[in-house]
């Protein structure tokens, strides 16, 4: 059994990685961590889990945290969360680490977006951004995996292989997203209170959001070539999912059809792509690790919708699909949908 | 016109209210307060009254209050609002008071289910409660109303008529009730936030809600009678709306049909209650001040079935309805649906 | 494997059966009919399961269906039901028959309810009802289970316990439930469009709704004493979930406690009943077979709330309970959370 | 008073006109008209109106409506629309389409987009298109008013004027809407239950939506220019209200701050447009007759965000307002937020 520990507990990317890996055949959680440990279960802080888990949740430190687990999720807030991953590495815990410290390729890009210097720069760049449709064979190696953003998933997984392809024109992308509220976090907040947002429609971050350097880095990470792109998020009210409606020119040559291919054929394999003709919901992929994509064409623009669900393909899902090509097994084990 | 303060702006019934006035053909938005004022406007504050009211948010004393309004709408949490209501009637400002604190007949029972001593016990009992359709010519005369509870309301309406003629058996009524969030305040808590209420039902409160004893005493007050009655408080995901499901035993002698017909009489020239015949639905009354009422029976049983929206019939729309009343003016000035 | 078949695949108990059975390690879909089969596939029909089943949707006979399948999930209209069900048994096919056709206990009954002659009287009264919590031994004996209602296994699983230990008075019982859309079916009706039932709640059915006679029935059935207990359905702005509030009067020496007690005994070992001691929220088991089932007193009575999940524990879910039951299995094989 | 008919009387838009209308000075409801009249009163097909409308529902004919009413709101779906309309105007009974029968400039276009010939092409052109804000002059001599789509009022108020100024580069812009579910009508369909919808978001009609050219055609109308525009409708999990997304690159010269300045100037005596600074919500603007629109910018390209209730603004708001146009009243009578 692999022992996994969750380090911050209360929020929903917690939440949704111990539902996920209570289901997990080859998993134990030995520990559960939180600043505002009082004595109470994993059970009593979550109802849902009631008889499901028998976890004390624990202010533990990061030596208590390695002493028990092989592996930590770590759920933290970002700046928050790499100062404990240093330290639970160098006590040779392997970490999955479900902020955005890790992501982006360097100290500057961070301290551009995030406004603060990186404490752990060293890594950046080396470490593996999770997604094992793109980076499967770092992510088998490294004891460090930086867990994608939910946005950028969506917007990754469509545009990767045709920018590798030179399929698109990479000087003018956009990206308009629309995420489900619990992208938000458990923070409470005036602004994610149920009157506010039930009934109600919005952009946010528009120009300054941090998913959008995270999708340009990644994507040149992986092509070799920086697209000019912007990302627009806005918030639905419903509690989960991820549509992305990216709208992209073919180069010429190319068509909508021929984009479609090229992604069939890259994700041929891939257990959790699914490329399809019809128009995705993302009710179809509700409470599972699909995302699903499609291509459409409309005047001289093509348009690639893609689906997820950002509580498990971007963010819990893809952890524990990581955890799965760390040990070898197979990536759809306990993922099931 | 008359000139009304706004003490407390900041929460949903204060919005509510501010966008009633706003439609009042006799009223001035005269003052709007908050501890937290900034130098923000109103329309700042709540962007959707952009460039409909100017007014500024300020930290007023009872005396600036005083001097600028006739009345006030006071939309503080209870235990806040007694000592400034006191303070805004020694100043002659009228007050309408949305907080619990002046609803309740005697200190005892405050003290019992708020768990505070009462700064004003002399006022309570005689303060009416700000119903008209039980208490217009209390109301029309005092300086001092306290505006109903949203529960109460619902549950009042159907009641206290039934209970007056003697036609229920008062020894076993059960107020099942139903309400969106917006009941629950714009004070920010995890378990408001949007996935945490959203896709879910759950009861609250059950057996300590402070609804019960308000709904006993005011048909008490009402009838002379005090009933057995319990109340079992519900959120359901929605904004705005409440319906109740009251059940209870004809007495010897009536029916259904009798019920309904003494409802029917007595609410006969009451503008904002409709005793209908169809199932009434939440949506029926939303961003109305109508409460509808209908009759139904099972087995040994008769349920009333009541309806309100939660912000208008139960709580700012009774209060523009007391404002009328108070300044001999048409009821329905300003509640036009 | 167990081969088992989908009869009447559109609706949203087949398609949850369906989902469920996909995780099943010992079952295989082996046909899905549909009366508007097209030549679709499941997949097709319903783009959630896009490369996970491959079934053709086709119009079979029950001589088809038995041929292909050890058991059939019948997910069919009432009425629908059993003379498909009966042609099936005839050619031994065991049945699931998750519409209403054989919960209740004679023709008379079913007539009054369901206003139509029941076509196969003989089975009433002998078909077990699928809550294997209180009629385990039945169902795995038997060739045809009466899959339960979804409102009734919320009013049962809490009330059946109590009544039979004669702890709570049965001359007085109100249920007041609350549900989820789903519930209302897939059938388009202006009345479940989403601008119809979003930001509303309303009652329906009141003393109407056959759900009251197949609670009063098993109750009966499984205590030997027919209660008096009148149910009142609601429709709640969510998707999925049932939380039901249940009233009544504890026997002389009776406690809230006592009560608590019983079920907490009685379902010790049951895998899916959980007896807890917070207030449950239906999205505490959304998902998951789960019912959990709190005790609480107010005055003279005594409030159980139940909560699960329409779909799961109130259709399709233990539709696989029994299904697992009937083939020796342990009761949660592809249930897990 | 003004008469005015509803010649359609069941669907959303007919619903919102009668409630907007009953609040309205100067108007009297004299004829509601359904091909299902069954005699059934207004207020029993819709129970919300119980009490404040008296009319009963019939099947009127063209004749029997002009002798009742000076203007028919004709809610009824295109293609039905033209020939009543025609009948209308040629008995003197000025008409509000509310359909998109008379809203495209030719019949080519209508043809090639809704698939069938016009039945009354010589209206088409000459019809004034029903947004006050930019066609006052023709709306106020005209006897026909082609009611604008709910999703092109979204994308040509914040657009119309910036292409008139020659503000913004004409060959690439992108139209990213997003609207609540009421806009997709009031027939019962699978893929518009609350099951389906709720908890969802999708695309639909990518590339074939018949507002895409009407946004366009009416900006040429408007400004002389015919853009290169692409539109995308996406389905939001709400009742009500419509955001847009608009991408567009402003001319050598231009910049955010121009184009911001530019609508401000245009919109100054518009009671209906705000041009705000902060991101709008639809919520801002749910229950009003208010668009809303502001301006940012991200790399090389400036985003439009424009927000409106699509049953007022959108739809019967708008409806009203022409009707004060054309009877030389106050734009904003009866239209108050």
């Amino acid at each position: 059994m692999i022992r996994v520990g969750i380090v911050g507990c209360s929020g929903y990317t917690a939440i949704e990685a111990i539902r996920l890996l209570l289901r997990h055949p080859h998993v134990q959680i030995t520990a559960a961590t939180s600043r505002q440990a009082d004595g109470s279960t994993l059970a009593q802080m979550h109802p849902q889990f009631t008889g499901r888990v028998h976890v004390l949740v624990e202010d533990l430190s990061p030596t208590q945290i390695a002493n028990r687990c092989d592996v930590a999720f770590c759920c933290l807030p970002h700046a928050a969360s790499a100062p404990i991953v240093c330290e639970l590495l160098d006590r040779d815990c392997r970490v999955i680490d479900l902020s955005a410290d890790y992501r982006l390729s360097n100290a500057d890009l961070y301290q551009k977006w995030y406004g603060e210097k990186h404490p752990d720069p060293g890594r950046l760049g080396i470490t593996p951004y999770g997604l094992p449709e793109l980076f499967e064979d770092q992510i088998r190696e490294s004891n460090l995996i930086a867990n994608p953003g939910c946005y950028p998933t969506s917007a990754i997984l469509p545009l990767a292989p045709l920018v590798r392809e030179g399929l698109i024109d990479t000087s003018s992308i956009i990206v308009d997203s629309k995420s489900g509220v619990s992208g938000a976090g458990r923070t409470p907040k005036i602004g994610n209170l149920f009157p506010e947002v039930n009934e109600s429609f919005a952009a946010y971050g528009v120009g300054t959001h941090r998913h959008q350097p995270e999708i340009v880095d990644i994507i040149a990470r992986f092509t070799g070539t920086t697209p000019n792109l912007i990302f627009t998020p806005h918030l639905v009210p419903m509690d989960r999912g991820i549509l992305s409606t990216v709208y992209c020119r073919p180069c010429s040559g190319a068509t909508a059809n021929s984009l479609r291919m090229c992604l069939e054929n890259f994700y041929r394999d891939a257990p959790f792509v699914r490329v399809v003709g019809h128009l995705p919901a993302t009710k179809h992929v509700t409470g599972t690790n699909y995302c699903d994509i499609t291509v459409r064409e409309n005047d001289s623009w093509v348009i690639l919708l893609s689906v997820l669900d950002n509580l498990i393909k971007g963010a819990s899902g893809a952890a524990v699909q990581c955890l799965n090509v760390m040990y070898g097994l197979d990536q759809s084990l306990g993922l099931g949908a």
